[in-house]
Formats: C-alpha cells, sequence, structure tokens
C-alpha cells in the first residue's frame, strides 16, 4: 500500500460538510442523462441535497439547454442506440466549458454494445467515473464481465489496482462502491466508509449517489478527488442514520431520503469515516 | 386587480369535494403521455384520487384506446422527437371528441424544441394549461427562460399577467403553481393556498397534480375553472396533512399519497382555501 | 368444478417457503424488458426477495446478456413498436436454452396492436402469462376488451375458463390475479387466496408479481404451475402482513417490500392459503 509515497494530502482536510453546504446554498443544476429505473431515485437524491436536477435526454435540446447545467450524470443502465449521441453531445458541451461530467458504467460488462459505449465515453475523459468493482474491473481490462448481473461480484478492494489504472489511463477519478468505497486519481486512494449494507437491496442507489457526485463536483469543480469522497461519504450517512429506522429496503430508502434532506454538520463530523488507503 | 369588474361566481361556490367524490364514485378512465420521472407518482396519485390511470403512449394504440379515456394529461418533460406525433394526435381525438385534455409544460423554455412542441400543443386548444410561473411566462411570451431549471424561479403571483394573456389567447384555463396557485380564464382569477413548501422537494409533484386537474375535469367538462383550482387545492391539502407525519421529502411524498386516498369531506371542508384574486 | 376429475396432487404439497429459501440462497439473475412505470417496483421487488433484476431491453444486448439469466419477464404496459423486436428476441434465447420466461399482457384488449403483439408472443409459448381477468379473457378470445382501462372489469373466478382454454392452446400456465388468484395448466386449477384489496390501489403491483413468478420459475423451472401459485401467495402474504403498518396505498407499497424482504417461514406457512379449485 506504500503509505509513506502518498503526497500530504490529508484525508482529514477533505471537509465533505462544506460539500454539501455549498451544494443547498447554490442549488447547482444538474443534467441527468441516466436510465429509466433511476429517474425517480436520482432526482429525488439531488433535491434532498438541495441541488436542482434536470432529466433531459433529448439531442435536440443539448445545444440550447446542457450549456446552462453545472455538472452532467451520464448513466447508462438502460442504454439503448438511440440514446448514446445525446449522451456524448451533452459531455462534449460540459468539456469544452471547463464544467464537470461524470459517468455510472452500469453493467458495462453485460454486453459488447454496453462495453463499447462506456469505453467510448470513458474515452471523452468524464471528470469521475462511479461503478461497483464489476464495472471498474470491465471497464479496466475492456472485457464483458465473467459474472453478468448489475450487481458486483468483486469486494471493492479487489478492484483497487483496476482503479489505479483505469484513473491512470483516462485521467478520471475512479470511485468503487462497495463495503469500503474507493476513490483514486492513480495515485492518492482515499476511502469512505460510511453506509449499510441494505442500501444493495434498494434498486439504484448506486445511480443515486453518482448523481450526488455530479452535485458534488458541481460546487468545486478543482477538487474533484475531494468532492467525489465527500458525495459517497455523505451518501452513506443518510443511509446509516435512515437505518437507524428502517425496517426494510423500502423504509430504508425513504428514510435515508428524509436523512439526507435533514443532515446537520454534527452527524456529519461524527460519523464521517474517510481514510487514505 | 380590479376586484369589482369580477363576474359574481363566488369561490366559495366552488365545491371541490364534490369534484373528488364524482371521481371515487366514477374511477374516470385518464390516459397520460408524460415523462419518465412523473410515471409511478403520477399513476399513484390518480388512483388514490379514485380514478383510473392509463399510461399508453404508442401513436398505433391512439385510435384504438384514446376515445375511451375520459380525459389525457400530456406532460412533455423527458419530450424526445418520436413521442410527439402520439401526443398530438391523442390531443386530437379528445378535442373532436368534446372532451377535455390538460398539459403540463414542463421546462417549456429549456429549449427551443421543448418551446416549439409546447406552442404546437397550446395551439391544438388543451382544456388546461398548468405550470409554473417560469413556464407559463415562457409560453406567454413564446421566448426561452432566462432561468433554466426546471423549478420556478418566479413567484406565481408574478406570473399572474402572464397567465392571463396566455389564458386570453389560447382559450385554456391556465394555472400557475407558486406559494399559492392561480388559476385563470383570462378574466376571473381564482387562487387556491393549500399545500406545504416541501413539496416542491419531492419530484414530479407538478406533473401528479396536472394529472389530479384531467381528472377532475374528466368528472365536470363544463366547468374546467373550478374543476382545476379543486384539484390544486384538493392536493394541497393532502400535501398539508401528509406535512404532518413527515421527516422530510420521502416521508412526504408516502404520506401525502395516503392523505389524498383517505381524504374526507370534513378536512377538505375545513382546509379547502380558494380565494378570489 | 369436477372436482373429482383433479389429478392427486394437493396443493398441500405446495411449499411456496421452499421456493423463496431457494431465491435467497441462489439470487438469480432475472431479466426484465418491462414498462416505464412498472421499472422501480419491479426491481425492488426482485431484490427484496432475494433475486437479482436487471432491466436490460436493447436488442443489440441480448446475444450478449440473455443467456446468462435464469429467467425472463416480457411486460407489456407502456409497449412500443420498437421494444418489440428485443422482447421477441429474448423470449426466443430463453426457450432455446430450456429456461422459463414469462409474460404479463397488461392491457392486452387496449388496443389491436398491443392484442396483436401479446399473440404473438403467446405463440412463442411463455412458461407463464400472469394478468388480471380482463386481460386473459382478452387473449383467450383473441379480441379487444370491452372495457377498456388496465384495471380488471372482471372477477377472476369468471376468467377461469378463459385461463383454461388460454393454458391448453398455448400451454402456458395461466395465472389470474383477482380477490382470489387462480393458476392453472388447463387441467388443474390452484387458487392462491392472500393479498388485501388495497394493493389495486398502487401502481404497478400486478407487474412486480410477475417478475416474481419469474424469480420463482427460475429456481424451480420442472414445476411452474407450484412456482407461479407460490409467488402469488408469498406477495399476498407480505402485502397482508404490510397491511397491518399501512395507512393508505402509498405505506402499504413501502411495508409490503419490507415485509416481503423480511419473510420467515412462520408467517409463511401459518398464512398461505393455497387451495384447490
Amino acid at each position: 500500500m506504500e503509505f509513506d509515497s502518498k503526497p500530504k494530502h490529508e484525508p482529514d482536510t477533505i471537509h465533505s460538510w462544506t460539500f454539501l453546504s455549498k451544494i443547498r446554498n447554490q442549488s447547482p443544476l444538474i443534467q441527468c442523462i441516466t436510465n429509466f429505473v433511476s429517474m425517480d431515485l436520482m432526482a429525488n437524491t439531488l433535491l434532498s441535497a438541495g441541488a436542482s436536477p434536470a432529466m433531459i435526454h433529448s439531442i435536440e435540446e443539448i445545444p440550447d439547454f446542457t450549456p446552462h447545467a453545472r455538472a452532467l450524470c451520464i448513466n447508462v443502465g438502460t442504454l439503448s442506440p438511440d440514446w448514446l449521441p445525446a449522451m456524448k453531445a451533452a459531455a462534449q458541451v460540459l468539456t469544452k466549458l471547463g464544467k464537470p461530467w461524470v459517468l455510472d458504467p452500469v453493467a458495462a460488462g453485460a454486453s459488447n454494445f454496453r462495453l463499447n459505449a462506456c469505453m467510448d465515453l470513458v474515452a471523452m475523459k468524464p471528470t469521475v467515473i462511479r461503478g461497483n468493482a464489476s464495472e471498474i474491473i470491465s471497464l479496466s481490462k475492456a472485457s464483458l464481465s465473467s459474472s453478468k448481473g448489475v450487481d458486483s461480484f468483486h469486494e471493492s478492494m479487489d478492484a483497487m489496482e483496476a482503479a489505479k489504472s483505469l484513473a491512470e489511463a483516462s485521467g478520471a477519478i475512479v470511485a468503487v462502491s462497495g463495503a469500503i468505497d474507493i476513490v483514486t486519481d492513480g495515485n492518492r486512494v482515499i476511502g469512505a466508509h460510511n453506509g449499510v449494507p441494505m442500501m444493495q437491496k434498494i434498486t439504484a442507489t448506486g445511480c443515486a449517489v453518482t448523481a450526488l457526485v455530479a452535485a458534488f463536483v458541481a460546487v468545486d469543480p478543482l477538487h474533484p478527488l475531494e468532492a467525489t469522497v465527500s458525495a459517497l461519504s455523505i451518501f452513506g450517512i443518510a443511509g446509516e442514520l435512515g437505518m437507524e429506522m428502517a425496517k426494510g429496503p423500502a423504509s430504508l430508502r425513504m428514510h435515508l431520503i428524509d436523512s439526507l434532506y435533514g443532515l446537520d454538520q454534527a452527524a456529519v463530523l461524527s460519523r464521517s469515516k474517510i481514510i487514505s488507503l
């Protein structure tokens, strides 16, 4: 793990709360081109965090609308060929304007069509890529997954090397969700150890946290690594607080969103587990 | 405000409860051609009110299915060019049969594509148009919004003149959601002062109330102004009752729908705030 | 009802709990090509039961992805012509591999386009067809519905003859949801008498239970009749348990999913009402 070779940015300099406060104050407009399953949860997650979501996916609208977005979230969950050009066009607009965009390569290794689409998007230099271990390994190796589901069958720690090499190759911050979420720029590796296992029993929580990453990066585009790890930690903390009231996945989903909306500084400071890896 | 020049239809003659009772008794079939984000909440809102929703958007089905609908709700939230012909065809069927249809011009000013689509639909003479202040102002001026989000950056009262002129030009009842919802036929202006601010932190509540307007207009097509203001008031009351149990936007969403389902006459009569403006 | 002519498979040999346990242990991958309204609830239902859902609908992905699915759920709720080829291609893959697939003919009688699509799919020999009485009658008669909504206007018991003749003609297990759910292979008829009426006030519960049928059939493809009736009973039991905590349709939806997730053997054994008809 070569702990000594890390730069002296200590993770305790990452103030998740500051990011969340900025979102609440600025209400950044976040365009989402995402899958059908996640649209509702993603929009509600962004609203609860204080951001302003816009689910707009038609290529006809990109030139007029997209320049106004502060960040963009692209998610390939229910990808079809006709949605891909708009994803690329929107990413191009953000890149040209020097604004951040985030890629969620859902089930990247499920088919050659999907893998190729994801590789095309990776080549367009997203600011952040967030996936589970299987997805990040598929992207890193540019190969289909041996498992096939959208679930992850690799532990996130196992995906660390894949994440580093994907970050180096793409120039993106790469985040891998798992028991411990890890985030890397190819050199530094930071972990966020928040959240509860039951969050994996709610569809689209991964998609939702990627949208949250977009909102966090929007308010501090010069620190995408810190923004990403903060978003993962904050969403995990909302899950932990929600879990205290939940009786199952559906009530956890509700309490998580309520908790994200009501989150205060004390809870963030006392619960945040952001660590060097 | 020329209060004296108003006709003598007093708002206290608007009996929201009567509309809701009719919906519960008749269970009107409401076709919705709407955006991907709102489909779930919209269907559940209609079901909870006692209506029978049908999310059918293929142009192939319009000739067989649409004549059976009692009303139609068209919402352009995640518009793409391939959905527009079905919207127009369905609107035409309803108009031809003398049945009401309702337009929700979500983010009308977000792009020229969207604005033009909305203007085309407005020209087809919807019975009711319901939007937020930004959307109604965009339609009224036929111009892109200076803000760009789907949120409203104008207070609804400021949009009153835009609403009146849009109502006059289009022949539609125009409703503007806001702290006070306003509804106008271009001459009369009625306000509904129900609801709670947190409803804006739940995605698709605007879409849902527009669908509810369609159900209210369906059971009394000769009184679209009264039906519209009643729907807005009833939905707001459900939000107020829900807010008494809510701990955040996600639990508010749940309690709002539960409250709409369980709403009784006493709550409606005691809470309804429908006022002349 | 010719009770004596039935084979001696007694319904008390149907162990719903065994099916659910297998799903929790095996986490079968279930591909869903479904409507936009139901995607969220369907995915969450499958996750809560222990299955692994994948909402993948592009024909480009069928050859790579679909062979890995243990079962497939096809639902025509928001059908458009461009989705039909992928449905057919996916069904073909499952059939070729000897794996089960399930058809939900939502609103089959709403239009000729929809009816023809459903008849095409029925001709491809689904393992199970689950619908409400109106839908099964439409399929059985190959005729448009006299009612037009997605709701059922026939009692499920009235649909028994239609179900039997559809099962005989198609070779599928046919399930009809209603006050008593009935399941038939054309010869045997089994009823599941669980659930609560308020479940009909939640959109997509029918879609969700069809996906659950797919998961149940996935873990025991040689006993599709038993698997189907077990899925219907288990979902109904989750609804009964949820109803004990619910204050309306939205909280019922939440408690139903939580209950499905937490369901234990004692509750299943004590509440299961599976009967010969």
